[in-house]
């Protein structure tokens, strides 16, 4: 297979949207001879694919492949963009776990199969049938990606080295998305306490666990995972500190989810846990009317954001974006790590924590 | 490590219990060191897996491995028990897909952890925090299983002929399921609708590709996968309709289900279609006031029972598993499998369309 090197972030996820496409078609295909009937499962995977994504994991884990110096095939860029896959089944049963209406701009996958239930007037409540859809959408995603990775074509020495990078990261996932879960039942207040759900849910598992997948799948030595770490962990909470912000502060258009959505679901991110630290009992009752409330309005968010703003806990947190990245940075400079792969990693390092590509 | 080959279930499914509880034991210890906090998933992980279970697919998968006439050892059994943590997967998600109560007698995941959130007084909806703890814990397990496969020690080369079989048995899985639950929203009474479903969402996964995963273990043949495939797919059926006969007239102390619970959870299963088909229109219209209602009693699901047992679909069911079963057994004296194997796959047969262990 003719495949040329890129280390050119758009090419990349290029290629990477188009192994997933492919990928998908087959099983598609695969669906639909087994049953007509799983024909809405299998356009509803097509679009939410489809649907723009950052392709962050699959990202992280081919330039972790190309620090190693290992020569890169399309059978390894097929193997990172599996990747995704384990995001989408994230994607989809978060969205049930929060009772979230959107992702990315369009109905989230519960909610679509819900209207599919109204739309043909099928029977029993239309509200679980779009769980249940959700739930079985979502694990068939975690299986094609298991699935996608296996047959890649990646020599089965190189597959076996990968695994367990590959499972600790999954289970890591879980066990984050759990945490997050619970933080949320215990509204819990501390700053510290959400740091580490964010480590877990969403930092480890978007940027230190590919990294160290590619490295793994380049056969990487344990200074290089090393070098991984320092460089993902704080970065991986600097995303996750941008997401809390853009879940507040974000422009609907850009963050595929309504005006102050983290609000709406009450969700305990450091960003709130910080305003509440920092906040008088009049602005904490504001904070604690709004969170949680599924009738928000945009003017209960716009005082959120106001107090936000106005008792500094947003400059804090930029401080603390800031200060993590240049830890990333630093430790990108100070690890061997071949220059292509290095330049790569901090262009990422700018679109994870401020997020355009 | 010495092992000696056994062809006897109860201790094949004991050493499946050891193994399982040692791989539970060693993934707890590390969730516990991510947080404390994750402390109740451990402990219904291992509370989950304890409670009963026949290990049916490890079973199969073992045995089908035995039927290559290839060695056993440690390893291979080890690969053989992760099959049943997909099965956790499975049914935890089932639980929640069908708003079940219990499971083996006990409260089902979602309940649990439902109960939990309201013991300790913890906020926002006790219901959805169940939900979403039980759908973490699915996908939990479903990670978990294919952990448990990679580094169950087995040469290298065999888990990669094995994975093919392991990915299809899920996507397989995943599919059947959303068949049924589309199945229930259609209020189908097709008969021939209704075994397609129990196909895939049962008949293939529990017994044909465990077999076919077991003999890729063992590196078996073409015209031994075959065999297992005639054997398999009828028994799977026969399978799964016993269990539709015993969802309506089961026991509760040994289903660990309410009596009657398909009726109340509305399932379309092929029993349920067949008696409609040969129902009048009073019988029709008392079987649909029965069928998904929440408050079911036990005098209803008692005329229900007559009702198929006087319109002779439980006599047309009944011949349908004693057919289904001795084409299995046929398939069984016709194929080339290694006596041993083939012993053990006679009981199995019993064990499957009779239930018991």
């Amino acid at each position: 297979m003719n495949f040329s090197a890129t280390s050119d972030l758009k090419e990349i996820r290029d290629l990477v949207n188009k192994e997933l496409l492919n990928f998908v078609a087959a099983e598609n295909k695969y669906l639909n001879e087994i049953a007509s009937e799983l024909a809405p499962v299998a356009s509803a995977m097509e679009r939410f694919l489809l649907d723009s994504g950052k392709r962050l994991r699959p990202l992280f884990a081919y330039i972790g492949f190309l620090g190693t110096g290992s020569k890169p095939t399309i059978e390894i860029l097929r193997a990172c963009a599996a990747l995704e896959l384990v995001h989408v089944c994230a994607l989809m049963h978060d969205d049930v776990m929060d009772a979230s209406d959107t992702r990315r701009g369009a109905p989230a996958i519960h909610r679509a199969f819900e209207a599919m239930h109204k739309i043909n007037k099928l029977s029993g409540s239309a509200e679980q049938f779009g769980i249940s859809s959700a739930i079985l959408l979502g694990d068939l995603a975690l299986v094609w990606s298991a699935k996608m990775l296996h047959q890649s074509g990646i020599d089965g020495n190189v597959l076996l080295a990968a695994l367990p990078m590959y499972d600790e990261m999954r289970v890591e996932l879980m066990a984050g998305q759990y945490l997050d879960v619970y933080e949320q039942a215990l509204a819990s207040e501390s700053v510290e306490r959400s740091l580490k759900v964010a480590r877990y849910k969403s930092g480890k598992y978007t940027i230190e666990r590919p990294l160290h997948f590619g490295a793994a799948l380049g056969g990487a030595n344990s200074k290089l995972m090393k070098s991984y770490s320092d460089y993902g962990l704080p970065l991986g909470e600097a995303f996750q500190l941008r997401d809390d912000v853009l879940g507040i502060f974000g422009n609907p258009e850009e963050t595929g989810k309504p005006a102050g959505d983290d609000l709406r679901e009450g969700k305990r991110t450091v960003l709130l846990a910080k305003t509440m630290e920092l906040s008088d009992a009049k602005s904490k009752a504001a904070i604690n009317s709004a969170l949680g409330n599924p009738n928000l309005t945009l003017a209960q968010v716009e005082e959120v954001r106001a107090i936000i703003v106005e008792t500094g806990a947003i400059s804090e947190v930029e401080d603390l974006i800031t200060s993590l990245t240049s830890s990333a940075q630093s430790a990108l400079e100070h690890g061997e790590i071949e220059p292509l792969a290095k330049s790569a990693l901090t262009q990422l390092l700018t679109i994870v924590t401020v997020r355009k590509l």
